[in-house]
């Protein structure tokens, strides 16, 4: 593949010293970015494959989506306005036993074909079945960091640490390295401490990061806390989780020991997902806090029937509206805080910042393209608090992951959009008769 | 102009009889439905002049946005992430006492072609230079309920009982019926017991509501009570205030006593503004209370500067996430109801529920058609979830008013767009170098 250059928009690239870069330009060879700068100091010896002529518009690095479980797109708007017991007990997990391999593809595929439609580059997802989301992210183009979910005290838990492992060494690596793993145990309160404590062996020997839920509920505190004395966080810090890199969903109750345990922890990135925690009515995650005591928080949408979308925008607005709201603070988390939290912060809580999140020579090039003439992003006043607070998932024209162009005019080249609805549709339906 | 029959939709008609129609048909005379049912039961006789295939497509009525400042899109993203009193007092009062008549409708006409791309129907606006606002409206074919701000304590305020009173008697009914008009005293920290009776004596005189901020934030309050010793709910019972039709935005702080005033209110509509509230740490509404005492809440997106646009998708999910959040229980404000706030409650609350708000026999024809073969929109098990929680302004088709199709396949019919958002950015540069 040759040289593609794209000129003439305005970048936000995320990176501290050159947030925004007017009248830019990018060029991409193979799957990197050789030049990222204002369109007048491009080399002028260089010839180009393809030029994208981007006037007026805005470039940003693609968004990750930290935490989702991208087949349950299969139940979205199944069960919804329910109390969390009662959603999960008797609506989501009666339902999710019942999958099959199939079925997790085609609903991985339309979470896929939605998630480069509104902007998202890479994703974090933790499921069953993960051989056919492996698939899904190999023939879409999109990156993915894959994990198996294991459940410590069902009947499948030894099952499950085998299955977690052999997915790691089948698919680490793989798609040009646009498929990375980590192990995936659920949670505390599914993973007892024994449990864990094998998945860290497991982790020791592939070195791969882990994935889990923590401190989503109050409930999930209290019942950890009746069982063995301490928090969640404590508990697994005991036995020696933050020894090692850990991608955390949720982290929504947090003590000020708690506190104090994260900050120490060594490779610690906090999945943050303000639709789902609102709509799960979990709480408010102390988000401006994390920041401002140094963790590393990145935004995710969780599976869509908490939310009932995978739109990384909506979900940027939401964080910024509801730690103001949180705190009854009008300058928490400000615009540019989301943005980097969409981008940079992400790369860094699922361990690729080396090579992601930034528009910037030398990393991968993922990034998305804006029309900003819209009515809802007029007169242009600021375009980082447009992105954040009124750009819609439809402005993005343009999508390009490892140097590939996944859409582009908001047509998908890599997955055939017609047939993906039709199958997940078909085989939902297939789901619930079953 | 003959009858228009769209067909092959599933109707969300927000009637409790018949919520929602399967293979739904619509048809429409005038500015009236003159048919709203199953396509079987259409009158084999009649003949029409256009017909909409809509298959697999959703129909809902057009959303009424219940509080706004349309021209303020010419500040959007100007100032944001700022406290309150900075935002208002440093940021937005200077450039608006610079602003022109011509400022306002070309801010309210990229404004209105917002509303009407995303979906809305009517609003309930409230702003200076409404003359300008109304012929915005009257080109545009969308609906508006209007009304002069008037600020008691400021030097014009004489001259803004004048204007005030004027505009309504020049606008009220106009543009086939499509304006309609209020009085709007501000708030109570700007306009005084006295202002206010004088206000009231107009309303009087003229026969038409008030629309009025009440209880936005906590500062107003504590403020009200050090001056009067009571709650503003209070105060401007006791000028009489709810002896008329009211339109109150916000009401985000309210005591058990204010409740017992509002729920003794002679017709009263509540605009909830939750991305607003959100976004300037204003606080959470006790919406999920309100409807259960029986109040008529409305939505609204408040002006583009604090929200930071004018879509009322966005808003219905941000207040039903709100409110599960704010009172910690995932069953508050189900997908229903936020559609019913959106519309006929909505309808309610600007006193025009006989006329809009359902589809309905014999209801102004304003109505709404979704393109729900999206991914974010697949599987189809729930229309009310999809559209309240993953549904985006680009998946409105078309729009009609009054009869009169708006907007169809995403393109405005009534608006020259490319001209409307060269002059609101042109207008807004020169406001801000003025």
């Amino acid at each position: 593949m040759g040289k593609l250059l794209i000129r003439g928009a305005d970048l936000m690239t995320m990176r501290d010293d050159t947030f925004i870069i007017h009248d830019g330009a990018i060029v991409i060879e193979d799957d990197k970015f050789i030049f990222v700068g204002e369109e007048k100091d491009l080399p002028q010896e260089w010839e180009y494959d393809k030029i994208i002529e981007a006037k007026d518009q805005v470039i940003m690095p693609g968004m990750i989506n930290t935490h989702t479980h991208a087949a349950m797109t299969l139940l979205r708007s199944y069960a919804d306005d329910l109390p969390l017991m009662e959603w999960l007990e008797k609506r989501i997990w009666p339902v999710e036993a019942r999958l099959k391999a199939e079925d997790v593809y085609w609903g991985s595929m339309v979470a896929i074909l939605e998630m480069i439609k509104s902007g998202t580059t890479c994703f974090a997802d933790m499921y069953f079945y993960m051989d056919e989301v492996a698939k899904a992210v190999e023939e879409s183009g999109i990156r993915g960091v894959l994990s198996h979910g294991m459940i410590g005290v069902g009947p499948n838990g030894e099952k499950d640490l085998a299955v977690g492992r052999q997915f790691c060494k089948d698919w680490e690596g793989k798609a040009d390295g646009r498929i990375r793993t980590m192990l995936a145990p659920h949670a505390p309160y599914t993973c007892p401490p024994d449990y864990l404590r094998k998945v860290l062996e497991i982790a020791d020997e592939l070195k791969v990061p882990i994935h889990i839920h923590l401190c989503e509920t109050e409930t999930e505190i209290k019942n950890i806390k009746e069982q063995y004395g301490k928090t969640p966080i404590q508990l697994v810090d005991e036995v020696g989780l933050f020894d090692y890199p850990v991608l955390a969903a949720h982290c929504v109750h947090l003590s000020d020991k708690d506190f104090e345990i994260l900050k120490k922890a060594k490779a610690l990135g906090i999945a943050h997902n303000p639709q789902s925690n609102m709509k799960l009515a979990s709480g408010i995650a102390p988000v401006q806090r994390m920041l401002n005591e140094g963790l590393t928080v990145g935004i995710g949408t969780d599976g869509a029937s908490s939310n009932n979308n995978l739109n990384m925008l909506e979900e940027m607005s939401t964080a910024a509206l509801l730690q103001k709201v949180g705190t009854m603070d009008s300058t928490a988390l400000p615009a540019g805080e989301c943005l980097r939290m969409a981008t940079i912060y992400g790369a860094r809580a699922i361990g690729q910042d080396a090579e992601l999140g930034t528009l910037e020579v030398g990393k991968k090039a993922d990034l998305i393209i804006f029309d900003f003439s819209k009515p809802h992003l007029v007169p242009r006043h600021n375009i980082m608090a447009h992105t954040v607070y009124s750009a819609q998932s439809s402005d993005i024209l343009t999508v390009i992951v490892n140097g590939q162009i996944l859409m582009e005019n908001r047509e998908v080249k890599t997955i055939d959009e017609e047939r993906v609805l039709f199958e997940a549709e078909r085989t939902s339906k297939e789901l619930l008769r079953r």
